[in-house]
């Protein structure tokens, strides 16, 4: 029998859900909820219903997994400990200063009801918090590094937009190839802001809107790009369309360490993603902790979970004998 | 108090452990067991005991886990299962293909006993199997590539020391930059062996010893070398002492898959090591996954396990908490 899921939220996020589960045959999609009219949502998988997010409790029965797309800022916070009370639930709240608080509430719900939720799924946070784990429990002495990119950046393009005269922007992240060979090169940096990254602006103007003006305020903006070489093009709508419509991201998570009784040798340990598209990877990483979610479930491990507390097996659809000849 | 470790086993990966425990404090060695005659070992840790490896059956109070570092080949088969009935045990059984019989053998062992066995740790085995793992549960569609070095291979170096007339040898497995280049831009190329690698040897001759002939018997040796493009070079003993000494190693684990309704969009997982000392970084491995050994058993789960058993965090010498706020 297929694990039946749930989609709360049909942005790309729950799109990129939608996908995954149908490259997953031991997964069924039963239902997306929404808190549009559901007349005016059109969804992709023939044999799912589009239902109001206010049903979705009347589905209990139904669901195996309710996966939830909404936004950190103002939806998770409230919806994963609510659907905790009802589902198994997996997240990807990704307001790293605030996990610790989110995981408490969701914690009480799901230990309340006797559900699974898995909370910070995708790959930041997720597979780079893994790897960083990993790798600081091998490595104890020595160095992490992060880099993210090539990328879409959606909160700097979102602070480019803002700006009066700007019609549509989109900011690419670039990771500094010259740290990262510093890095790979077992230099053990200390890298500033500045030397880490650099940012890549797209913008469309308004008509008549003055370039030099904008160009002047986008590099001298506080916190989103003074720091950083900035580098602005501006573009028509035409080409903003046609080379700047997807959503590529990715990144590296490197730790340099050392080991030998005199700590002589020196390791890299170098994880790299990089991504056609963020929101699709995304919900591949969570449709497979989906299935991690209802196997605790149904051994009973109930209250909430990370990345860190899931054994790696819970993620495939592979039994523990085939994992051991084919992969091991 | 710290868990207590013994180590049965003192060539490289032995003494790579001892180093290991001492990077981690909240282990301590307590004990190296030999089969030689513990009088002619000298270990570097001045509180730990050497003793024979027949005695270590009167320490199962006095130790909470024991690391295997015997071989694969003929030590580790006897051994893990044998020593399992008395301790908790790590071991880095790297034989591929024979992995699914030692798991039932020291699975048995270990159940029968109420202990705790981790098989099969280390990086490759390990760590780069773990990898495969996750990215095949991450993206279902797509292709594996392994890609070993650069570094030493043991049984290649072996291969060329037993033709007559070298004295000494040492053989670098080398991945081609241009496979992992197609690799990276998403070409799913089908690579032949010869496309993977190339293999590199540095080569002592006894006196007198005909180089041109020895050269001819490396490059045409089947299984270990007719399949790839070798290169010999023929060095001094003085120089293979400079400059060949150590036990480098490493790789890359890929996965290049797709996502998205028509998999339209491309991604790629890159996992790499790159390591100055193979049995250093090794020990490390083992050593993490010692302390998830000691954790298990006292949370009663016993039997065998691998790298895909085990939830993440029991690697952490951190809690959830901390591991929560510092690297989610």
């Amino acid at each position: 029998m297929s694990i039946r899921i749930g989609i709360l939220g049909y942005g790309n996020l729950g799109r990129g859900v939608e996908c995954a589960i149908r490259q997953n045959p031991d997964m069924e999609l039963r239902a997306v909820f929404t808190r549009r009219d559901p007349e005016s949502v059109t969804i992709l998988t023939d044999t799912a219903k589009v239902c109001h997010a206010d049903d979705a409790k009347s589905w209990t029965k139904e669901l195996d997994v309710l996966i939830l797309c909404g936004g950190s800022a103002t939806d998770l916070p409230v919806q994963t400990p609510e659907y905790a009370k009802l589902f198994n639930v997996v997240d990807s709240f990704d307001t790293h200063a605030r996990i610790p608080e989110h995981f408490a509430t969701v914690d009480a719900a799901a230990k309340a009801s006797g559900k699974t939720a898995i909370i910070s799924v995708g790959w930041d946070p997720g597979m780079f918090s893994l790897n960083r784990m990993y790798a600081n429990a091998i490595l104890p002495e020595g160095a992490d590094y992060t880099f993210w990119g090539r990328g879409v950046s959606q909160g700097h393009s979102d602070a480019v937009r803002r700006i009066p005269g700007v019609k549509d922007a989109k900011q690419y992240t670039i990771p500094v190839e010259a740290a990262l060979a510093s890095v790979r090169a077992g230099e053990n940096p200390e890298l500033t802001t500045r030397e880490k990254h650099t940012r890549e602006c797209f913008v469309v103007l308004e008509e008549g809107a003055d370039a030099a003006r904008i160009e002047e305020e986008i590099k001298t903006m506080p916190n989103y790009f003074a720091d950083y070489d900035t580098t602005v093009h501006f573009i028509s709508e035409e080409e903003m369309k046609r080379d700047h419509s997807e959503i590529p991201h990715g990144g590296f998570v490197l730790r340099s360490g050392v080991t030998g009784w005199e700590k002589e040798h020196h390791h890299l340990i170098e994880y790299r993603l990089k991504l056609d598209s963020n929101p699709e990877f995304t919900s591949s990483v969570i449709v497979a902790y989906a299935r991690a979610a209802y196997r605790l479930s149904t051994e009973g491990a109930y209250g909430c979970k990370t990345v860190f507390d899931i054994a790696p097996a819970y993620l495939s659809s592979k039994s523990g004998e085939e994992l051991r000849a084919m992969m091991l």
